[in-house]
């Protein structure tokens, strides 16, 4: 695809390092992409996002369609021009919020009706509509519409759920908007049964896409058998291209799916932790609301270079959560997605120096006090 | 009082420009106080509170004593350190706050004892105690305890209450903590009644404070009223002292009151607006909530200088607000407070050029679309 390339600057067993550029900017891999659902990752200044190390942010679909509407986003210029983030964006299909969020929705051959959450009115998504949605919004990487397969599904739904998704997936590439350096990427489903996975990743090859993101994990099977997936399946998919782990997730998910060859994620926890009070830091875990840190005149992490590191207290940050302060939100969340970039920066350097295995122990005994509730 | 002094360096009628100096830095006269109700100015980054152009902002005793308590701002280092703001910062006596927000109030002689509208607790405020508070939180600027007589009030309530007040703030610069570049102001009462107003003045000029605020106002009793006050309490002032209108207010107010030789003003207005979708615009009040905000491209206020007017348009700080994000709050805020800010630094330079007459005329034009609430 023109001005859309990866190139492999290194790999360390599974894992690869790299750059994927785009007409809008380059894309450090292994990438973390915060989320920005509505227009706006929540509670930041998008300056504020780039700082912390971010090349690309992900916009949802299903919330841009209902509000402000796709149509609308591309009268104001497109999504980059509205909410004033230049570099790189992509965006998902909408169909897993359509699943998760959406009322009174109804799925057949030919997409998916729903009622908005916001106002009740009805909508339909379909492939084509999606590739003309992720259009207007004028992302730089869109998604295939897909049927995101519940968790736990019998073998048989979780095939024929997949064979759903694979006849989108052609549909989509098909309705897809092609533009300079825009990408359209498959996503492979299937459960978390081998052969469903092969066979989703073959019909994928067989269609043809620029980037692979493996689809229906981090919806509850939790990490060994996510980990199980992504063991069976990224062999299947192509070496030369960008493969993306979507929903994911705590840090060692992170870097358990970066040892098996993911080079793109994004989740909510960094954002949505930072709104409830709980932060990640080189030392696990910390809900700042809990009372021992009253009085605690150090810094959240001594390590950390962010803005709450660097200047405030824990005992300050523990006051604006308890007084429900709209900066508490602010520095907690620029807080966690520093730390996830600082996260990514760190596995790339690692890989990029051939010690990944040590760097992810020593990562993962940070971790073992994680005391965050899952998703 | 050392290291605190006030320089006037142009009169133009009543009004005056100037410029306060302490040993934490200088405040230019008029000047607007954003408020940092409980140690933080909501949704705003102390650095980019500086950037409006704010050279002090003020902090409620009340709140503060609450929560975190004054104690532990002590042992954090005070409140300028906690908050990371190390331009001046002017506290209440907390006085006001018991009395709209506490439970189970009771007022005598010796001071007020309340319920805590936070855990319940019981506190007492006494002129001593609340110097010793303001002491602890380290505030450049003190206010002596005053009682803010209602209103209505009749003559009577309005001349014991006055009368109150007055031996409070002979207590309150009795247990004053001073300290280099440190001033305690004293707070004019006496409802709408001339003769109050002036045995106040008296009182309080008798007891000697090295600035005045004039209290009791913006409590209900309409513009044309607290211009009349102003009008007949403002000449028993001495004229080389700061004085301070408390809780107010509206452009036009600020205004009004400079033309009448305020120099000293804070309210909740452009912060509490900007979290609700108001913005101050040169074109009167805009309520970014208005359906007729949702396709429009242009920005809120194309003079203004502030990040959300440089940065954004109508339709998405519409979208913003709509959506409920948090980037409404900061971009809204910002923008009010840049707003605020500009007005002061444009009657500054008016009363510098003795052209405030002509000047407020034009502003006053600009309000008169004003569809904001009172607060």
């Amino acid at each position: 695809m023109s001005g859309f390339t990866f190139d492999i600057h290194a790999t360390d067993g599974a894992a690869r390092t790299g750059v994927i550029t785009t007409v809008r900017g380059e894309i450090r891999t292994p990438a973390f992409m915060p989320v920005g659902t509505a227009g706006t990752v929540k509670a930041m200044l998008p300056e504020s996002v780039r700082e912390t190390g971010a090349d690309i942010v992900l916009g949802n679909t299903y919330h841009l369609m209902l509000r402000p509407g796709a149509e609308r986003v591309a009268r104001l210029g497109g999504l980059h021009k509205m909410m004033n983030w230049p570099r790189p964006i992509l965006t998902d299909s909408g169909g897993f919020q359509v699943m998760s969020l959406a009322q009174l929705r109804k799925l057949d051959e030919n997409g998916v009706s729903f009622q908005s959450h916001v106002d009740g009115a009805t909508y339909q998504l379909t492939p084509e509509r999606s590739m003309e949605i992720q259009a207007l919004l004028g992302s730089d990487i869109h998604m295939v519409l897909d049927e995101c397969t519940p968790f736990p599904a019998t073998e048989g739904e979780a095939e024929s759920s997949m064979e759903l998704s694979m006849r989108w997936a052609k549909r989509s590439k098909a309705a897809f908007h092609a533009a300079p350096g825009r990408a359209l990427f498959g996503i492979v489903q299937g459960g978390v049964h081998p052969h469903l996975r092969e066979r989703s990743a073959a019909a994928l090859k067989e269609i043809g896409f620029p980037g692979y993101a493996v689809g229906g994990l981090a919806v509850g099977e939790g990490q060994l058998r996510m980990f199980d997936v992504l063991d069976f399946t990224v062999p299947h998919l192509p070496p030369d291209r960008p493969r993306y782990l979507m929903g994911v997730g705590k840090p060692d998910d992170i870097i358990g799916a970066v040892m098996r060859g993911i080079d793109m994620f994004d989740c909510v926890l960094p954002t949505r932790s930072g709104r409830n009070g709980q932060a990640f830091t080189r030392r696990g875990t910390v809900n700042l609301r809990n009372a021992r840190h009253t009085d605690d005149p150090r810094p959240l992490d001594e390590m950390c270079r962010c803005p709450a590191c660097r200047t405030y207290s824990r005992a300050y940050l523990h006051h604006l959560v308890k007084a429900e302060e709209i900066l508490a939100s602010m520095l907690i969340t620029w807080h966690n997605l520093t730390y996830y970039q600082d996260l990514m920066a760190g596995l790339r350097e690692a890989i990029g120096e051939g010690r990944l295995a040590t760097h992810a122990a020593i990562l993962r005994q940070q971790y073992a006090s994680c005391d965050i509730e899952p998703l």
